[in-house]
């Protein structure tokens, strides 16, 4: 017999869909919940509810957004020649967190796959073309990450663009060793890579 | 300024109050629930509003239930007479889960511990001591973890049932090296206690 109640077993339940939590983190967070002096449950089911009403795609860069257009798009101050191109929502984050870029984003929501059946009409290419026909953009940076379907998609994109005829510069974040990261920790792709794109001193 | 939108970072900042789960894993988690295709959001919501809603401590034992007295309780076929007393629900739920003990449980929600100003009449210990008295208990088995509050409660659990007079024997779990673990990754108290409370051959 199941000696958890049923209202904690589904709680457990759902929270073993979460990426990452098993059946023991997801018990121990139940009873962490249930446990609350406070309010946790209640806000949480809360803002749980509210997330996905109120967060929809900004239409022009398809970063997520509670407004009309996304904090990015329209802050007037960002460089409007500059796009970075990305995969997911979670990679504009990242790169907002660095403070480096003063670009625009354009979110994928994908990267072309054929190994899965994910070609370039299942992501927002078409829009990036529309968007790129339509706007004073100099330069377009690929930042989707160093894997095989990051490095077809940024191939794809830059054929794209030169045979659309547009006279945009195209490029591709640099691949490397990390800052902190240890040489003898690298896969040999990576190392090559950091070899190939060595930079010459008095770049610095 | 923040790159996420208000009702995300809210969501961020809620699940970041449960154990173990920092600012990365929260987002982690986050644009995970987003973008969700079915209804998880909903469903974890709608969980955790009722949770605690409905889940109640047993009267009798103080174990989680959804019912008026918990399922252990209520079941005739657990031997009446053996009483195993734990520290929290989550220990009953981790000895249930051993199949091995079929008396029944008593939750003390707690440890006498008086360096953070717990004591005996913080915990569910009259009430132990009530239900003793008026029930056909032969033993009880002090199931509290070996530590100095485990070991500290445990002591004062067997000084009250000694100076109530009442004729009830008073067993400790036992302490020693788990089952598939490591002499050489074993604890000094660990390995005195399996020593000092070694089995004969005779017992097995």
């Amino acid at each position: 017999m199941d000696p958890y109640p049923k209202p904690l077993r589904d709680l457990i339940s759902q929270l073993k869909r979460l990426p990452g939590i098993g059946e023991k983190t997801a018990t121990r967070l139940a009873l962490f919940i249930l446990a609350d002096k406070g309010n946790l449950p209640e806000d949480l089911s809360a803002t749980l509810k509210t997330v996905r009403e109120q967060i929809r795609l900004c239409p022009v860069c398809f970063n997520l957004t509670d407004r009309q257009k996304c904090s990015i798009c329209i802050n007037p101050s960002r460089d409007q020649t500059q796009i970075c191109i990305v995969e997911e929502p979670s990679d504009v984050l990242a790169l907002e967190s660095a403070n480096t870029f003063r670009g625009l984003y354009h979110v994928l929501h994908g990267l072309i796959s054929p190994l899965v059946g994910i070609g370039p009409e299942d992501i927002r290419l078409s829009e990036l073309m529309e968007r790129l026909k339509h706007s004073g953009v100099s330069e377009v940076i690929v930042a989707t990450n160093p894997s095989v379907d990051g490095e077809g998609t940024f191939h794809y994109i830059s054929k794209m663009i030169h045979d659309a005829g547009l006279s945009i510069m195209v490029s591709r974040i640099a691949s490397g060793v990390p800052m902190g990261g240890e040489l003898k920790y690298m896969d040999q792709v990576t190392l090559a890579s950091a070899l190939r794109y060595r930079r010459n001193i008095k770049d610095f």
